[in-house]
């Protein structure tokens, strides 16, 4: 089974070329889109949307995932062995954040042309590198034959959180498609409170802590664990992103009441 | 095989995680999209897309809908048995359309907690009771295996057609993009009628009940079955949206003449 | 193997409904979709999709595409074979590009109605018609049993390059997600150039011609050979589109220096 996560969008033909690619090598192949949908450049992004889906994914999957500004630079093109499963794409942090919940065992730069198609361009390595990479992957090519391992994988800088007193400063990680805007803080650094203080945007608010959307009145904001497993800020029935004015990466201070 | 509709959008990997909740169960299921695209919390239109595609896929089908507004509250998570296949999804209306054209034979509340993932989320029930569910039917559970039978289905308002002497009062379902007006009245309500009396928006009109649109003359509206199998009102090169002033939701009421 | 491209977009479940009608009669066809982005009634656009995914397919897989503004009108329904594979779709010129790269073998009108849906609608060929053939074609049913063999095929226009003295006169064929301008000019007409004076849009610049995206400046112009195989205009990290106020359509000088 293969996973695909990238910024190629749905009216461009990228995604089905490299489908094309990894069914040439393995007609059998089980190819299942996370997303396309990825804001162009947006590495975090995809890192964020790949560690959300690919928890759920069965051992053994490979998740290929290609949000790559720098292609045909001197990037490193990898692969990830963890204990569930294999990560392909470029060396720039967007494979790690799903990688590292797994915990790594290894990682190969991407550097035998025997994976590659017979003409890697310049500016696709998704369909010349990548896939043919997850497809031999998927067949059970060993990953020390793809090159040499490596232990300087690029390790992206979303995903601290710091403190300050009794406060939790982090990060809104995404914004999703309902305007939910989803922190990188976990649950048991919020424990049981029951109201949370939220400074988002020059907002400052005293948000309830509850379980479900549907529990605050409509277009009131409230604190909950989503289903991402983060703390989220949301609006019932409404946009949170909309009512604080926030995009991902903005600052968040977070003190449980 | 297994359908999935819902209003999560292209964007987020919601519709991969209940992907791979499902392949995890069932890594040979064949699992079809037929849209993420439905209106956030638009029940109606959820249901008007499941209606439109479940009648093309093969006997035994699980279709699996999701727009789910109310999730983690009181209402019922569902699975409606017809002679066709299986619908799995809240019970809020959106199976309804679809599963009454298939003539349903039984509906069971989803309670058993065997066939949903171990630790199930207040804000996704997508992926952690409707997508096991769905892989579970498919690989051979029976119904009565998920709960209780219920017999209290939620019925939409837009799912039923009453009768009111010879006349025949339903709703507009589904503004399409050319304007066209499509309702949830079936060929089989109509008959074999040559024209029909429409009552819409304070407007009544006779009009001709075609096989196209181009058999109208230019700017007249007409009554003809569509390609979604349901009554639609159609003005031949124009927009009958506009033309009526109307709007999905909109009472309509059909006397064949 | 079947591909699947459309303009039906990701909102509307007729994409879905084609799938059903294909799985009806082939339970395990493999389905891609190359794309259903494709803007509405944009013959060229979707030529151009197919001819970009279609080479990176297994020998003998069946491309379905419908750009099909005349649908229900006297345009024919056909069938193309060539070297590699099967494209089945309207006779408007959409299957040509990329079919033509193949070397056309034969093609046939689809006129036996033992192969469509026992209901042909009037507005919705990609379901009733060229669906149902796809899958009779992946089974093994031969070309010459859907109908009368043609020769007369509709040739699109786009793709012809023009000299005028030095410079080669083409167009852009298609603006991708990232604002990239692809145009009709192929390598072998670019030579060994290290440079290229460009004219579009009533500007005028000479451009680096280079190897991949990052060896421009951000935000500067430069021309390349993209991935598709053609001359790109681009901007690193930035739309070439945007700053050319360039379209698909629009007239391309080129002057190698």
């Amino acid at each position: 089974m293969i996973t695909l996560t990238s910024d190629f969008g749905y009216e461009d033909p990228y995604a089905a070329e490299m489908k094309g690619v990894i069914l040439t090598i393995n007609p059998n192949a089980n190819i299942i889109d996370i997303t396309h949908g990825v804001e162009k450049f947006n590495i975090r992004m995809g890192a964020f949307m790949l560690a959300s889906a690919a928890p759920y994914f069965l051992r053994g999957t490979v998740h290929l995932a290609v949000v790559d500004p720098s292609v045909g630079t001197e990037r490193r093109a990898i692969l990830v062995q963890t204990k569930q499963g294999f990560f392909v794409g470029p060396d720039n942090g967007i494979l790690m954040l799903a990688a590292q919940y797994q915990d790594i065992e290894s990682a190969y730069e991407l550097t035998n042309p025997k994976f590659m198609l017979s003409k890697v361009s310049y500016t696709f390595h998704g369909r010349d590198v990548f896939a043919p990479a997850a497809a031999h992957l998927d067949i059970g090519v060993k990953p020390s034959e793809f090159g040499p391992e490596i232990d300087d994988l690029v390790v992206p800088e979303f995903a601290s959180v710091k403190r300050k007193n009794d406060s939790l400063i982090g990060e809104v990680l995404h914004v999703d498609g309902f305007g939910n805007l989803i922190t990188n803080i976990s649950p048991r650094e919020i424990g049981q409170s029951k109201r949370v203080d939220i400074k988002l945007q020059n907002l400052s608010q005293n948000l309830a802590f509850v379980k479900t959307y549907a529990l605050a009145k409509p277009q009131q904001p409230l604190a909950l664990i989503g289903s991402h497993g983060f703390l989220e800020i949301a609006l019932n029935q409404g946009s949170a992103a909309a009512k604080f004015h926030a995009v991902a990466g903005d600052r968040i201070e977070v003190l449980p009441t």
